[in-house]
């Protein structure tokens, strides 16, 4: 057995199963061995960065690590801004990075760059670089281990290509070291205490506990103790709509995040950071957190999060029926003009029981999260970190880890672009993707920003830095080069037609929403 | 004056005026003064790595630098893999990466990361951290300096937003230091003497001897003693064609550079790398010089590397008119069956005077050297760092260096779809840019890799992972939604009639050419 099939088998006998790749060269005996371990399935992507977003909407979706194949430095960095993304979600991602060979490496070839490097800014918990194909099954665990956490995160295994051509005997390990994380008894009876105080307190949550029991358990003591919940801006999967606990999200802009937050006396970080501004502005405050407002962790991503709630849900005497659960309600499905509002009530209106969105709405999403609040319950993945190019790959991945669930990647045009190559993906998996591709001719957030961040009064040739016409981008024509079926949608009605038809027919297909900037 | 317009006057005083970006918020400042600094032209592009390997193209064919601007560490991991090819290309490049504010970097928002580390892999040799407003005018003529070389490179400038948005007084540095490159009289009197050794001896060119002055001295050193003149294998930029000295590039693949190494008991290197194989296979040597070969080096890249072909011209008594040039001729317009062949000669039969190809045709552009030897004189772009994703950007920056001349950019399939969003730059920014897409469905080279690496008979798991259909990509619809023009050419009458009509169009157009896989 040479390293690359020891790799496989170790990965695939651990539950890694899925491999998102877009490999060259120096992986071929990795790509070669797909056919001795069939269990790990490949999937090819055309570009990194849809192979690393995929692999985190799997990781998130799926509660357990896919496997990535890139190639080399450059590969590496194509896949930075979704390892990005993956890293700030802390979605569990076993990230390998073939390389040269390593007595290759002294002779600085072509495409010879320092791949630890790029590595440590995704992967700053784990980067190994593997020495010999003896070596690669313990490394894989290692790499396993250090993805699964808590917490989790992207770790990356660079595979030199003789450790994958090279056989070796030894080709399997011991079983993967659990990581485990005990619950804080002191941490769990101050946040009890603070509770109990009668003071102002929110409880502010993320990461694994704004889904499942978690979530229904931070209703409950909400519920038992009066306290505000409230969760992060941009959570990696929430669980939400009719008869889910209704969490509010902390806004992006923090003008509005100060008025959610304002009047507390004690914000208490269940699995979440404390809240900053995602941007700084000139003469304005990083820290969102209120003058006087205490801020306490319960857990955060390296411990037993949804443990530690459980405990403290326990010492409050929460009752989990008490919690406050969202009603059911839909909007009409909207007719006449199509406008950002009409956009997110038509998704409101017709989205299918058990669906995955992935967001990346940007400003015409403003309303999304309102009218879908009361549709039946589905999941909610957002922009972890920022990166735009997410909402596609994501989709890529959610949709293999659940193939009997409706993804939606509600999507906008300037942030389709970077990895739109995401739809050749889903057409030659055959994916369940509907992409409503959300095209306002700009990237408005930055109309926005221009003026947030007290640029002096720009002019055109700063405003035509911010616009994506002319030439206006076609995406109907894209989705279909890229082999998926598109329709393009300029009023409400046809909306809602398209949508319905997409959202019901197998595969993946594009509806395009022609809308005005909200900006 | 703000930060950003100190930084965009400083680079405008010194001759860098065109500026590549796909900005965020933290970089709108720098956005803004664009309307204060109107000599700077910002060319906006919609994903980073056309931004970065637009930048190549242009310092490739300006001989001066271009800026980028790029979004903290996810938008520079986007443009690493062409800033990778650039390094390689020794190509003056004023990367600027956009940060938050000095003071918002502590609070670790969604986007914060290392830059640093990303930054070194493709500026080993300079990144800097701008601090304050009063810093950025000294920090930019350093990065200049050291971008402009010798050896050009990749300099980055990590620009904070306070430092960007901040009031300076300091607008105005010291004139830029030249870096001086003495020619070292020594080694150019032990090459002389090597080359009267009557041993059999080559000149390995490279970098800035592969056009001018230079290629025609090194042709008369070659005449003048009898030595082989042979190129690297991926030159940055090599003048060719009718009339120009003829210079055989090493073979890609080891097998035939091997062949044409053979026998050599010298080689002399004149700002080229000594040949090495482009990936390690198991059993086969990495170093490409024959035993016995002695290599010497008369300059590299950061000597005067023509200063010293000109003093060893001088030394051996070369006369420039003696240089054997290439007779002009041109192949017949192909008709019948597209093939790789045929798509060649249809290159050979119609590239026009003056024509910069941007050379990523792969395996299907096997033959395309031999074909436009003698056609008329034009500048060839190689792909220098074996990065895929370059052929698109490179011709965008190409054209904007040389507005008046037609850019053909000669584009793979697979590597085409790693930086397609340049055909909206080139659209966005009307620029005379003919791409011929080569369109066989597959990642062809890869095909051949992976028998070459000796993996083990591979099945169909791996091969499906080599594969661009199904779905087949459409390039024309892909062309067409980035708003280029486009048509399909499925025989080399059709090819021909179409490269014919898009060559004598104003703008850019595309032709995509179905050929069947030469592997």
């Amino acid at each position: 057995m040479n390293g690359a099939q020891a790799l496989i088998r170790t990965l695939v006998d651990h539950d890694v199963d899925v491999c998102f790749m877009n490999p060259g060269t120096s992986e071929m005996h990795f790509v070669a061995a797909l056919d001795q371990v069939p269990e790990m399935r490949g999937v090819l992507a055309l570009f990194e960065g849809v192979a690393t977003g995929a692999a985190d909407g799997y990781g998130r979706m799926a509660g357990r690590p896919a496997a990535t194949l890139l190639h080399l430095g450059p590969g590496l960095g194509n896949g930075v801004a979704n390892l990005h993304n993956a890293r700030r979600a802390h979605t569990p991602v076993v990230n390998i990075v073939g390389d040269h060979a390593t007595y290759h490496k002294a002779y600085d070839a072509q495409l010879e760059s320092d791949i630890d490097a790029v590595a440590s800014n995704v992967s700053p918990g784990f980067v190994r670089r593997t020495q010999r194909a003896d070596d690669v099954v313990a490394d894989a665990l290692d790499a396993l281990t250090a993805a699964i956490g808590p917490p989790g995160q992207v770790a990356t295994l660079i595979l030199p290509a003789d450790a994958s051509w090279s056989d070796t005997t030894v080709t399997s390990g011991p079983s993967r070291p659990v990581r485990e994380a005990p619950v804080d008894v002191d941490r769990v009876e101050a946040v009890a205490k603070v509770l109990r105080s009668g003071e102002p307190v929110a409880l502010f949550v993320g990461g694994r506990v704004v889904r499942g029991d978690a979530l229904t358990r931070a209703g409950a003591v909400c519920a038992a103790t009066g306290a505000k919940l409230l969760c992060e801006t941009f959570p990696a999967r929430l669980e939400r709509g009719a008869g889910r606990v209704a969490v509010e999200r902390l806004g992006y802009l923090a003008e509005f995040a100060t008025a959610q937050l304002d009047g507390l006396a004690h914000l208490v970080l269940v699995d979440a950071a404390s809240p900053v501004s995602f941007f700084a502005y000139p003469g304005k405050a990083s820290d969102l957190v209120p003058e006087g407002c205490a801020v306490h962790e319960l857990a955060g991503p390296a411990d037993d999060a949804p443990g530690a709630l459980a405990a403290l849900a326990e010492l409050v005497g929460a009752v989990a029926g008490d919690a406050v659960l969202q009603p059911p309600g839909r909007p009409d499905a909207p007719s006449g003009e199509l406008t950002a509002q009409t956009v997110c009530a038509a998704l409101g209106a017709l989205l299918p029981e058990g669906a995955i969105v992935s967001d990346e709405g940007n400003t015409t999403g403003l309303f999304a999260a309102g009218a879908t609040a009361g549709a039946p319950p589905h999941d909610w993945l957002c922009l972890t970190g920022g990166a735009i190019g997410q909402g596609l790959p994501v989709a890529v991945g959610a949709a293999v880890a659940c193939p009997d669930r409706r993804v939606v990647a509600f999507e906008s045009d300037g942030s389709a672009l970077y990895t739109l190559q995401s739809w050749w993906t889903m057409a030659s998996e055959g994916l369940d993707v509907t992409t409503i591709l959300l095209n306002n001719g700009s990237y408005a957030v930055l109309n926005m920003e221009l003026d947030r961040v007290g640029a002096e009064a720009s002019g055109p040739r700063a405003k035509r830095m911010l616009r994506l016409d002319p030439p206006a981008l076609d995406f109907v024509a894209l989705a279909n080069g890229m082999g998926v079926p598109a329709t393009r949608a300029t009023t409400a009605d046809e909306l809602v037609d398209q949508l319905g038809r997409s959202l019901a027919t197998p595969g993946p297909s594009v509806v395009e929403a022609i809308v005005p900037s909200i900006i």
